[in-house]
């Protein structure tokens, strides 16, 4: 079978059963970051994020935003899990003709983005290639216990994503925006977000991904749904490389939620006992299919 | 100006200078694994590596020696360093048109190699990408203060290799080598080595990164230099992707070293209060370009 008539979720899925859970992992495939044992007090956070060009980003794209985005999509694999980013690898695969003053733009935006965040690029590789292919693993902490999976949504948790959403690629949001670390440390810190994911595949592909593993359904509202400039719903369903956050909360801290100063999240629907996701539309009942989303392949 | 002017040693220096090292980090770029705070007790290890079809292997090559390489190559870092490896992370960038049962084939390499050292695949990406693409990051860990660099080699200190060296690549032995993690681990066990590195740019190349950093020369003897089967004496020179492991002990260990009944350590020269590599061919003094080396340019 090729891979494109797998597709890269039957892939990925395929391949997890193969691989065994080991000793000290408490959370393994199938998360933003896997989370580790450290010690009594930290557990660790283990990302990794693979980009190339004419996928993830074009060859007419600043160089320096093409380093943001990279970094930024790690770091924002550690806002999803309640995490610090600490440290990052970064792997260059570069075409022999290309030129080191791109390159060398591509680290100046890694770099700055990194501080900006606290992270460090503590090592990396850089290897010939046909394209241009970026990966960034990122390390990352989190207090013993308190990380955010996508397995805790309960049936009347509200469900809320950081900011708008849809037409990401075609604005350049994705090469611009900013991971966010400081909504997640805000969350995490005064609230008690039950699942949480960031959204790089597209709403109803990652919110399918947290009602499959939390075995439960959700359902949204269309008017609820806040848009990006230039977005229809359909881009806010199904776009991907938004790099907000999606997260539930118990139904009991709605109101203190809306009314925080500090930051805006949008309350978009509720996680249900039931199975799929059901998009209300004014008084239209529709069934969205959470196996399509932003594909890969 | 071009990267294949540039030469990957010339760019990767570039790139380390506007690179700042950030707290918490005991060793950053440029050994074969950073090296990070954790614990009063314990430090971690993150090393990255990039493999790609036509450069680290082939199209042609098995695939499960092809999954064996990568982990492998990784382990060999973390094994370098005096540590132990823990947990995996696997970027593949895939060609839609490729088989699922060759990307399974490859898993199930990594799976096996990295089960057989006690390491976990704990994460990873997959892409769409023209032609295979694998990064493994790697996290071990390390007693705190126990780490080997590549910064302590000392004049007077004697030279080892563990193992024949050259013709790696056409002999196949890049594809199914062991990590020397059993090596490392009784070497730093038993004895004080003052440098470690794997050899996977070249004897002449690693040597020479050893002792750039270490501030000091080396001698080396074209008698002592054990050679792999097929391999001339440029082989085991200049081939590189040997993962053997490259290091230097005080010479009052050499005594012990040589009688251990366990491991074949091959003592090949000397650290020296001078610059740059000498090969000593009978009465013959050759100075060696140790810019030279395995190119991935």
């Amino acid at each position: 079978m090729k891979l494109n008539q797998a597709g890269e979720f039957g892939l990925i899925e395929k391949l997890k059963r193969s691989i065994p859970k080991g000793t000290g992992v408490k959370r393994g495939i199938g998360d933003d970051a896997a989370v580790v044992t450290l010690d009594s007090k930290c557990e660790g956070l283990l990302t990794t994020d693979m980009l190339i060009e004419g996928v993830h980003f074009n060859k007419s794209d600043a160089p320096e935003r093409i380093g943001n985005k990279v970094i930024s999509a790690s770091l924002s694999d550690i806002a999803a899990m309640g995490g610090t980013p600490k440290y990052a690898l970064v792997s260059l695969g570069v075409d022999p003709q290309d030129s080191l003053e791109r390159i060398k733009a591509i680290y100046q935006g890694m770099i700055s983005r990194a501080s900006k965040y606290n992270t460090y690029i503590v090592g990396g590789d850089t290897v010939s290639s046909g394209q241009l292919v970026i990966n960034v693993a990122l390390y990352g902490e989190v207090p013993a216990g308190r990380s955010i999976g996508r397995n805790g949504a309960r049936s009347g948790d509200s469900i809320y994503v950081s900011g708008p959403l849809g037409n990401s690629f075609k604005s350049g949001h994705h090469l611009v925006f900013e991971p966010r670390l400081k909504e997640s440390a805000y969350l995490v810190k005064n609230y008690r977000p039950t699942s949480m994911i960031d959204i790089s595949d597209g709403l109803v592909a990652d919110l399918g991904h947290i009602i499959t593993v939390s075995k439960s359904g959700a359902r949204i509202y269309q008017a609820e749904i806040p848009l990006r400039k230039g977005a229809r719903l359909s881009n806010a369903l199904y776009d991907g490389e938004d790099f907000e956050l999606l997260f539930t909360i118990p139904k009991s801290d709605d109101k203190r939620l809306c009314q925080n100063k500090k930051f805006r999240f949008y309350k978009i629907g509720q996680i249900i006992n039931a199975k799929g996701i059901v998009l209300l539309e004014g008084n239209r009942k529709i069934k969205l299919e959470h196996s399509r989303g932003y594909r890969h392949f």
